[in-house]
């Protein structure tokens, strides 16, 4: 079989696993995803390379220590590694010679499986998640945040701006994006502390400094650079995915009313940096592909170095629940799709790159917030309430404009197959009060 | 003598150095300077630490394999790496002691040199900084640029929003800032391509992809930090000094025409991410300590997390100058000093912290443009030809708006004290065309 057939095979529907979680229909991790993370164990707390599989973790230092996972002579040992930088700089035939080896491994049909057969093996290195602690799966040496949700952009013009132009004349030109702080990137289940900051009435002369009264939410995926460029050397928008290693979920934490008052002229700085959660398993660009659909009709036509034939949008289903600290469950407040996004992630990195700037391997850029047309699909509080003007009911009780101390709020995503589904994972974070 | 005694004493006005060409006064790395870098050199290509002294590098490196400098126990070897983040993190108390050592071995008063009377151990340790190539000194995890100069967002403001109104309400309240790219910082004497990006006349209903026609500087200074704060612990006003490792020239490459149409709403990006320029020698604040002055009054006063007593501003003396490609002499273009700054680096680190926002060694925090009360105090072209309206004319004929193909910009900046100068050394660029 050829490797492009081997790799067509990974995604191949019908494609069960041996361990048996990893069948469930509502399995975020099945044997077509084979997302990558970092993790430790409570047996082993050094943190390594690992793919989810149903309710497992497979270590894959453990599997090629074990002879069962080839890399080229370069690669060696790069599992053992605190982040997948290494492994993601050995180039997208090493992910995807990865992804062809884990996968016949795990196949239910393969006939000789060494890891499924050798009990001593499978204790090493099948962990259950329940074990696990997951860390950031890469180190980000650069972070960058897009604006590209007509819809999202649409209503804050209409919030802050002028209903009447609520777009502004540049982004149906371009993907804005601004730089983000990648130092403050953490994994989910971070505890997240709300911000103090500057904060000023409108009708206040000066601001005072306080606690953030408008603590929100952006509903967003990332994606991981995989492969870099050179300074001065843009990436063409038609090459621009295949330097994408794969996608997160990521939340924008945002304080609202810090970024008001500080926004203009330079844009979001305290309102943002305090943090940004990804999820721990980056779902490749391999495990998505069965999920691409064409994106929205743009119009204006899009000038030249924004052009790529053929479809780049990608079918991930989202959804944003809230619940409240000690309630016994969760709220759904948001649920959308990625599919709605007006600028793709290859035009994204394209128009990043254009006037020269290189990017590096572990770079995250997120989409920006991720706002379906219905008023439920909107990915951040200050649309779903429009600005606290309409709460939230809550199950249980009680209503929410923006977020309280104690909450925790859960971003998930999945792609919906023929009897699976290819999942990321939540991404978590519940708010500790502010520093007095 | 105490330790603090020591400390002084590396900065006594009447020490000399061994090496003559140390004690000239136009230098700028007299024995009280020792500002450290990373070079290499044609006989040793690997790159490694240095301190700049006359016309010298001392390898710090050959110094400690011969025993003449003394680390601690967990910083032995630190001088062999490719950036001088590992010795930054040993802390304060080790680069003050590194700087009482290095200022013994070069004093011409010191008794017994090891160094000055080893003439191996000179051919080894002492390098022309015309043998040397100059790296990057740090590696920068994150890039933090402020726009702190009243002068620079007053001449903005009234060039592109209101000239009654020039100064926004919240820039007399805070450090405003932005995230930088990080990427995309780079050493003097690297060749910065023009970029390429959308440009739109005010008159156009689309815009056109083209290269860059307003292509200018922003003179700025920058710190190090040499000491981070985990994320949601903010950095206290009075303490943030004591975290700052150095300072460097930074040129902010800015591409005039793509800002204006790209900013609104979340500030600059590709106008800003092609290119920003540092000098290669890290000065030491402790280098610094004697040219300390007070800051501009600030009205209204700031709110309490930004204030601290005492002075806090420096006396650095900096200039620009352009010399068109083959042109036998550059012409001064600006004259202008770091004191005029309204908001502080302290101020500044302690309001990239205030929400929470974690900060690392090696982060650098750009001060701004650096523009005087004086028409040729400007920081950048955009403000000396008032927009392209007001052309500057060139030593040896030629007028300049904006900067053209083959002109080579370089920063310097200086503190002059009584017969000897604390200098940066150039931060130099030369602009080449943009890709086709």
């Amino acid at each position: 079989m050829s490797a492009s057939g081997d790799l067509q095979a990974t995604r191949d529907a019908s494609r069960k696993c041996w361990l048996e979680t990893a069948n469930d229909p509502q399995c975020d991790f099945p044997i077509q995803n084979l997302p990558f993370g970092i993790f430790s164990d409570t047996r082993n707390p050094t943190p390594r390379a690992g793919i989810a599989i149903g309710d497992c973790v497979v270590d894959l230092s453990a599997l090629e220590a074990a002879g069962l996972l080839t890399l080229p002579a370069g690669g060696r040992a790069v599992f053992t590694r605190d982040s997948l930088n290494d492994f993601i700089a050995l180039g997208r035939e090493v992910w995807r010679s990865v992804r062809i080896q884990l996968s016949a491994l795990l196949a239910r049909e393969t006939a000789s499986s060494a890891l499924r057969d050798d009990p001593a093996l499978r204790t090493r290195a099948l962990i259950p998640l329940a074990d696990a602690t997951l860390h950031l799966p890469v180190e980000i040496p650069g972070y960058t945040d897009f604006y590209s949700s007509k819809e999202h952009a649409t209503n804050v013009g209409s919030m802050f701006r002028d209903p009447k132009n609520a777009l502004l004349p540049n982004w149906s030109e371009m993907p804005i994006g601004y730089n983000g702080r990648a130092s403050s990137v953490v994994v989910s289940g971070t505890p997240v502390r709300r911000p103090n900051g500057q904060l000023k009435r409108p009708d206040a002369e000066r601001p005072v400094f306080g606690a953030c009264r408008k603590l929100d939410i952006e509903l967003e995926t990332g994606f991981i650079i995989g492969r870099g460029n050179a300074l001065g050397e843009p990436v063409a928008c038609e090459d621009a995915e295949s330097r994408i290693f794969g996608m997160v979920l990521l939340n924008d934490w945002s304080a609202r009313d810090i970024q008001q008052w500080e926004y203009v002229p330079l844009g979001p700085f305290n309102s943002k940096t305090f943090a940004t959660t990804i999820s721990p398993w980056i779902v490749t660009l391999d495990a998505l592909e069965p999920f691409r659909v064409a994106q929205p009709v743009q119009a204006p036509k899009p000038l030249d170095y924004l052009r790529h034939a053929g479809e780049h949008a990608f079918e991930i289903a989202l959804e944003v629940t809230l619940r409240p600290q000690n309630a016994p469950q969760p709220t759904t407040i948001s649920r959308t799709n990625f599919r709605h996004m007006y600028w793709t992630m290859a035009q994204q990195l394209a128009h990043h790159t254009v006037s020269g700037c290189n990017t590096r391997v572990g770079d995250l850029m997120g989409s920006g917030t991720i706002s379906g047309p219905a008023d439920d699909a909107f990915g951040s509080l200050l649309e779903l309430t429009w600005n606290g003007q309409k709460p939230l009911e809550l199950n249980g009780g009680g209503t929410r404009t923006f977020i309280e101390d104690g909450d925790e709020l859960t971003l998930s995503g999945w792609c919906q197959g023929d009897g699976y589904r290819v999942g990321f994972g939540p991404c978590v974070g519940e708010i500790l009060p502010a520093h007095r």
